[in-house]
């Protein structure tokens, strides 16, 4: 395959050849040794290996260190409408194997993981909460979000429309602007409000998908929020790093004695007291705006009476060169946490990042118990909820850890 | 602590010292530097450090390489009915804790997770079946089981007899004979049958705890077949390794168009069809006795559609000299079971054997991917249930691997 089809044709070095035969779909700057043709931001680029061999073809980007992210490996393939258009129904399909009921509130787009490179799209109900993180994606997105509106209509779901949160600073990475609001849909007008209600786990909240962190709501920890409430029945919990209730809430739906939810910040303790009002919940819950670091030994020099812990921090890294600090901060927490609980006490801890990998976490736990003098009896190891699956050949897509212990 | 409180006190190595303080309760038979005392099997033998620190007190198994069972690390436990009855309720309370509704049929205590070393008790409703497979254990079993009665029935459990699964070739190895029958309990008499029916997700099966697989049926998969029929809605569905068909009758009751289940065993297939035949589900399931490892390419070559894949098969290795081995095998039904899915079928695989590492296991099936040609996308990653908890200082309470892919 010599015959450029595309705007543009870019050869590999011999290590990018191999990266990306052994699966993985992106190109660093470093990695490209020619590149002929338009070098159209969010063009098509055919990569082809240091001897010609055809390997695949991507969105190109010219500000990204990451220059290409593949869509297709396969020759024969034409990127025209109704290609996406099938890249999205294998998508929709996929979520409704394994959400079912969910499906009318989960995550319908996982960029990579559904081999559409820098596009995600939550689902609140009726409304859409997407980003667009890619030029290439950029580029074609008012055909995407036609076919995915096209898609769920015509299965009978209702969607009022979508709203473009796409005011994070990695966009700027693929020289695109920082920016948010509605998409305009031909012959539509975008919905009177961007804040819509939402029920996870029998738990309702408010979404607002113009103000809210990220796409509006955090949906990767739906089915550990229920495996805390499922453990939760007459207990006294105390759930760190709250945001806005989510955990909390979870347990004091599921029975729990009393629950204390902590957050460093006034209005994401605004927002979670306003939730409890929301589900009733607000008798058996209190709030408390503090830093998590000092609230904790200090509850424990207060022999403060709590049997569940819950341990669910922003991400201290978001960088392999900072892992270490990270590292610290979390041994700092889960220490604390395992030294408060009375023997016997359950111990729910979570990191959801990337870089945080798998067995440094584990370690990490592995010697704050040892320090703490407890041993850890692991009920349950979850990661993110299947409708964010995890692609093997991305290692990327798995980020989320989430370990419930009893420590005894 | 120089003065023996037992009946033996035993010196160690710094390794085992080491090993020991790093949470480990085994100690080796070389590991014994100097025994003293009576050297009764199953008596208590406090173990102190080369030079003199105590470390804690185990069961002294004479004949097993595995010298020593620590039950405490505590200098001031004193192993009467008090400590074994509190050993035992936080054994319970647990199991109510996380198992909720399905306490009624569950394991109620695994051995060395329950700091109970050697002593397995599943629960089938009003049966319980366990295996002693320690010698400290036989020793005290008649005490053990009378406060397990006791306690299930105070707090309104009705239960109507023990059975005693200790039929079992490492009984051997402890010096302890291999037999099975009923646990006579004072003043009570045995029921009169071993066989009782069980409901898990909604399946009924007939549980024989005397003639039964091990204890009569295996409870660790029990979340994963729940999963599994979660996802089989209208699937045509191949179970491999079905035994007595549980993850098929998942799939069945899930809503699968169709499952076949298969097995090498002809007897199991007779119980997996009469399965079929008491959950009403033998409309939409075949039975195939067959070898799975010529089965599959046969499949493949007869171009039969499935698109839902279940890899369920029993421990190819049961120690770590045969994990190469072991290894081929698991690489060989893997890398069939993805050639015979289309594109974007279902894999459900897993491994029970401790010495099949969870790295080993995924690297085995990054393998087998590479060869099939497809990419995995995982769609969930699980272990055996919660009433089997891992204890991380035991790795060998950590054997159950399970993962759902879709194979894209």
């Amino acid at each position: 395959m010599k015959t450029a089809r595309f705007e543009m044709t870019a050869a590999v070095t011999p290590k990018a050849e191999r990266s990306v035969t052994g699966g993985h779909p992106w190109i660093y700057d470093t990695e490209i040794t020619s590149l002929s043709g338009s070098r159209e931001p969010g063009g098509l680029v055919d990569v082809i290996g240091p001897k010609g061999a055809y390997l695949g073809t991507g969105f190109y980007s010219p500000h990204s260190k990451i220059r290409i992210r593949l869509v297709s490996r396969n020759a024969n393939d034409r990127f025209d409408r109704t290609f996406w258009s099938r890249r999205l129904r294998y998508a929709l399909d996929y979520r409704r194997a394994v959400m079912g009921e969910d499906f009318r509130c989960c995550r319908l787009v996982f960029g990579e993981a559904d081999f559409l490179p820098g596009l995600t799209v939550d689902r609140f109900g009726p409304l859409l909460s997407a980003q667009v993180l890619s030029v290439g994606m950029e580029r074609i997105k008012g055909m995407i979000f036609e076919e995915l509106m096209a898609q769920l209509e015509q299965s009978g779901e209702r969607i009022d429309g979508i709203f473009e949160r796409n005011d994070v600073a990695i966009r700027e990475l693929e020289g695109l602007p920082q920016e948010k609001g509605w998409h305009l849909l031909p012959g539509r007008e975008p919905p009177a409000s961007a804040v819509t209600e939402i029920e996870e786990n029998g738990v309702r909240y408010l979404v607002d998908v113009e103000n809210g962190q990220k796409t509006g709501f955090f949906l990767d920890q739906k089915y550990n929020r229920l495996a805390v409430k499922q453990l939760a029945r007459g207990r006294r919990v105390l759930d760190c790093f709250t945001h806005t209730g989510s955990f909390g809430l979870n347990a004091a739906l599921g029975g729990a004695q009393h629950v204390t939810a902590v957050d460093v910040s006034e209005s994401a303790i605004a927002m979670a007291r306003e939730n409890a009002r929301r589900n009733g919940l607000d008798e058996k819950m209190d709030f408390v705006a503090a830093d998590v670091f000092e609230l904790l030994p200090k509850l424990a020099q207060e022999h403060a009476k709590y049997d569940f812990v819950i341990l669910d921090p922003p991400a201290f890294t978001k960088s392999r060169r900072t892992v270490d600090a990270a590292l610290r901060g979390y041994r700092e927490i889960n220490l604390r946490a395992m030294k408060l609980l009375p023997r016997g006490g359950y111990l729910a801890t979570c990191s959801c990042s990337h870089f945080m990998e798998d067995g440094l976490f584990r370690r990490m736990l592995r010697e704050a118990a040892a320090d703490a003098g407890v041993q850890l009896r692991q009920v349950e190891a979850r990661q993110q909820g299947p409708d964010h699956p995890i692609l093997w050949n991305v290692p990327e897509t798995d980020y989320l850890k989430f370990y419930i212990f009893q420590v005894v």
